[in-house]
Formats: C-alpha cells, sequence, structure tokens
C-alpha cells in the first residue's frame, strides 16, 4: 500500500490555505523509511501537523532548486538533529544543491548529528535497493527540472501449499528456493519449478513525481504505465498561453498525458494561488480528460491500496 | 505610538504554538517603514496571519546567523518581489549574511526586482536618517550576536501661538525658526529665543532589541533608559546553568536587566520549546523582579503610547 501526504501544494509563494511544495511518499511494506519529494520553506511546519516525524525521513529528493522547492531544506536539516535523529539522511537533486545546503548549514553554524550525503544527480538511474529503482527523467522548465519514477520490484506470489504437500514436499528451507522461483531437485531425484507452485506475482507500482514542467514528450517516459502520477497543474488551460511562458502546465495537459501513458491515478499540485481557493474548475478540467484525477487539499493523506483503488485517509 | 508585532516568539525549533524568531516594528508617526527584526523560516507565512505586507518591510536587523533567526530570509525577499514591491530593502547583519543571501539567491534563481542592499555590520553606529540612528551592539553567545538600539530623536514642543501673538508675532515663516528653537530678530530688532515659546519637547524613544545572549555586561549599554526592551528568556532561572552553558539567559536576568537599566517595559521572546506552553512561570519570574513584563503569543501587537503605557491590541 502506497501512502501519500501531501504537505504543500501551492506554486510560487504560500497562501493561507496552502503551503510551497512538499509530499511524502511512504510504502507501507517497507515502513522504515519515509521519501520527501521537494521541501518549500515550512515543511517542517507542515510536519508538525502530521503523524510524521523527521527522523523517519530517510531520502529526500528536489525536483528543481527553485525557492519554493527548496528554502524549507535547512531548517528540516537542522531540525532532524536537533530532535535526535541518527539515521542517514541523503539528499539528491540537480548541480547546485550542495552549494545551497552547504552555505545555508555552514553561515548559520549548524553542527549535524546524523550522516548527511548530497548526490547531485544526472539523468538516469539514480539510487536502488533491494525492493525499488529510482530514476531521474529530465522536464523542461526555465532551469533544470526533474521528475522521479520509483519502480518497486514484483514480488513472487504466494507459495501454494497444498499443491506441494500432494506431492510430498512438506514444509522446510526448500519453500523459500521455491519461492524464489528457483528450480529445486527433490530427494527422490524429481526436479520441480517453483514457478509452478505459486500463485500470480504480486506487480510491483510505479510512482512517477513530476517536477515543475511545461508539456514535453520526456514527461511520457516518467509517467508510462505508472500506478500514480504526481504532476503539476499550475494554470487552466484557457491560460495554456501563461502556462507555456513560464515552463508550466495546464490541468488538461496533466490529465492528457496521464490518459495517454496508461496512468491509474493522477493528483495534481503545484496549483496556482490565483486558484487556491477555488479548484472546482481545474478538477473539472482534468477529470473531463482523465477520470481518475485529484487535487489533494495540504495535510490530506491518500492511500493507493494494492487494486489501484485510491482512499482519502480520514484523521 | 510604537507598534510591536511579534511574529515568532519560539526558540530553535518551530512548534505548534509559537514559530522562531520574528518580530516587526512600526513608529506610527512615520507610517511608511516597518523594521523587522530576524527573520526565522516561516516568517512571510506568518505575515500571512498579520495585516503587514512584505513591501512595507524596508529594513530587516539579523541579530545573529543562527538559523532559527535567518531562514526566512530568502522566502521573504524573493516574496516582496514576486508580490511587486519596488522600495529598496535594506538587510543588516553579522559577516556572513551576504554570503547566505546571495547563494540562496543565485542557487535559487532568484531575480529580485526591487534594489536590495546587504550591509554587514560592526559594532557601533550602523545607520541613521532625520528621526533615528540605529547602534548595534555587541552581546555574548556561540557566535556573533548583536543587539539593536533604535533612538528616536527629540522633536520641538507645540509653538504657544497666544502668547506669540501677545507680543505682535503672528503666524508665518518665523513660526518654523522659532519651533526649531532658534534665535530670531523680529522687524522691531527685538531678538526672541523659540526655547522660550515651545512647549516641553516631545522626547524621544528608545527601543532596545536584543539578540542571543547570555548574561553580559553589554547588554546594559544596549538597554540603558530603554522604553522598550525586548530581551531573550529561553530558560527559566533554576536551568540558569544550563542558560550559561548554551549562551542563553533566564526570565529572571532578562528582568534583572531591565530594572538595572531604568526600563520602562520588557517583553521577552525567544522562548525555550519546553516551556512553549505554559509560560506562567517565566512571567511570573520575570515580573516578580520587573513588574512591568510581558511575554507575547505569536501573532500579538502592542501599542506603547508615548505615555509608556502598553496596549495588547485586539483585532
Ligand atoms: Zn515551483
Ligand atoms: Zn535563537
Amino acid at each position: 500500500m502506497v501512502k501519500l501526504q501531501f504537505l504543500g501544494t501551492c506554486a510560487g509563494i504560500p497562501s493561507k490555505m496552502r503551503n510551497v511544495s512538499s509530499l511524502v511518499i511512504q510504502m507501507l511494506q517497507y515502513q522504515n523509511e519515509c521519501w520527501m519529494f521537494d521541501c518549500g520553506e515550512a515543511t517542517q511546519h507542515q510536519l508538525l501537523h502530521s503523524p510524521l516525524t523527521l527522523s523517519k525521513i530517510t531520502k529526500i529528493f528536489i525536483t528543481h532548486l527553485h525557492g519554493d522547492h527548496i528554502y524549507g531544506l535547512p531548517g528540516v536539516i537542522g531540525s532532524r538533529s536537533f530532535q535526535g535523529a541518527t539515521e542517514k539522511l541523503q539528499i539528491f537533486g540537480p548541480k547546485g544543491i550542495k552549494n545551497f545546503i552547504e552555505t545555508t548549514l555552514t553561515v548559520s553554524n549548524t553542527y549535524v548529528r546524523y550522516p548527511l550525503e548530497i548526490i547531485e544527480i544526472q539523468e538516469g538511474l539514480i539510487c536502488k535497493n533491494d525492493f525499488f529503482s529510482f530514476e531521474a527523467v529530465r522536464l523542461e522548465h526555465g532551469i533544470v527540472s526533474y521528475g522521479y519514477r520509483i519502480v518497486e520490484k514484483d514480488l513472487p506470489g504466494p507459495i501454494d501449499v497444498e499443491k506441494l504437500k500432494s506431492i510430498g514436499v512438506t514444509p522446510g528451507p526448500i519453500y523459500k528456493e521455491l519461492k524464489a522461483g528457483k528450480k529445486v531437485k527433490l530427494p527422490n531425484g524429481k526436479i520441480i519449478d517453483g514457478k509452478d507452485y505459486c500463485g500470480p506475482k504480486k506487480v510491483g507500482k510505479i510512482i512517477a513525481i513530476g517536477g515543475d514542467t511545461r508539456k514535453c514528450e520526456s514527461i511520457k517516459r516518467l509517467a508510462k504505465d505508472a500506478n500514480i502520477l504526481i504532476h503539476e497543474a499550475t494554470f487552466l488551460d484557457k491560460d495554456r498561453d501563461l502556462a507555456f511562458e513560464h515552463f508550466h502546465s495546464t490541468a488538461f495537459e496533466a490529465a492528457k498525458t496521464a490518459k495517454e501513458c496508461n496512468v491509474k491515478v493522477l493528483f495534481l499540485n503545484h496549483i496556482s494561488s490565483r486558484y487556491c481557493e477555488g479548484i472546482d474548475d481545474l478538477l473539472r478540467e482534468a477529470r473531463s480528460t482523465f477520470i481518475n484525477s485529484y487535487i489533494p487539499h495540504d495535510l490530506q493523506t491518500y492511500l493507493l491500496h494494492q487494486n489501484d483503488e485510491v482512499v482519502l485517509q480520514l484523521d
């Protein structure tokens, strides 16, 4: 199950209703890790109003270096240390992020008590572990801007114990081999294939988090077959010239991408403050093209179930 | 009349109740200028909940470079431009402030459309105009920390029109000379002294804003005869060893300074989050030594009348 916590959904400058960009994603079957995407000013303040704590955040991905996406970093880094976190924090972002972080921490004499790793990325695979791969896809904005594509590895299906017992294979270490899909030689010399004794594999989720971007071709690589696409919708389509000029997208453009790329669920964020208090038009525009569209409010939490059903979590 | 708007009154890291340091002071007879003292993260967010706008802020004074006093600067500077301010903004602060601001703006590609002047200060007079002088006083903290002493010039008293008429001097340009306290030769050759024809002068206010500091001698130069002293009170006096060790003050120490320095009104801020939700002990401790002590909540506005009476402004 995927948990999305929208901390800031506004473009450019904060309003009373919405803060500037930040989002936390948690894969509930891998509980210890929370990943943050962008970190606008007052992100640590928003966290105070959520069940999350800074120490749970272990990776921060920055899409681009505009102030509304990074000015909360020094505070998050410093307060995480102040609160006693000891686990390593990795920060991924475009070239320049290292200078930003190092200068702000040095000038303010901030000593960080946990290992802090800052990785300046380029397009391509930026990080992987046993369960996930993280890829950066270059988008089209006034400055270098990346989207992040997270691919969860497929997991083997449940082992069919009854079927195995019926051929005389009882539970033991051999089950682990079979579950991993390997071929195994039985004591009687017969070779059986784990794949024949497991249910259908659990297909991993794909989550695509866009940075600020104009409508572009590369967003399709980011979004292709994603279970979740998070896409900026700074403008309404009637303002599409403004959107183009300022390297942003409209709600219609985001919805069109979701439809063309076989996305399951679309979340729109980075809403211009001109719409912040009346997002009905934006949502209507998106849904008329892609019905499974959502525009979260700040501090809302959404759950995506294994069957791609979306549920707004109530406190 | 002096107007004080407390935007953030908490030490170190924000809590749900109080934000990190920032304060705006306005002299209501000189309406166009608002001065900000310190600018912790989310200061621009706090302003959204006040009647102030960023464009009204024309001077920002930074006491020291700890993150809880400066991390809101890039956002304030950028959003002030985004909102269309054209008037010059001056920022005063210790050495290092220029590097902090320039790096954060450059990395984030922030273009500022108004004149921005950054002044790295040393102890002494840092700025003056026709009505005020601003002096920096070095305090005792882990890093360089200044307090700011603002002295309003005395204004001449009201001219005694009846008395002047009685000796045949009728209103005209000569009144301006007399009001300025000059000696003037009348057409009949007689010389009169403006001082004899004016009421008592309006004594200028002294406002002293302390930065983070341990109890020290120099705070007395800062606070001497101030109408308003704003002083940190990070700890209760029972924790005075902690306060000393961390270069901070206790409520009792602040009150003692106010008393010894002939201060009229004391405001305590920079409250440790351990007390943030129960400040009664801090206030009781201060008032037992200096009765005219206040601990403002965030977003509270206080007015100081000409007779040094303090009024909490209600919305
Ligand atoms: Zn943005
Ligand atoms: Zn401080």
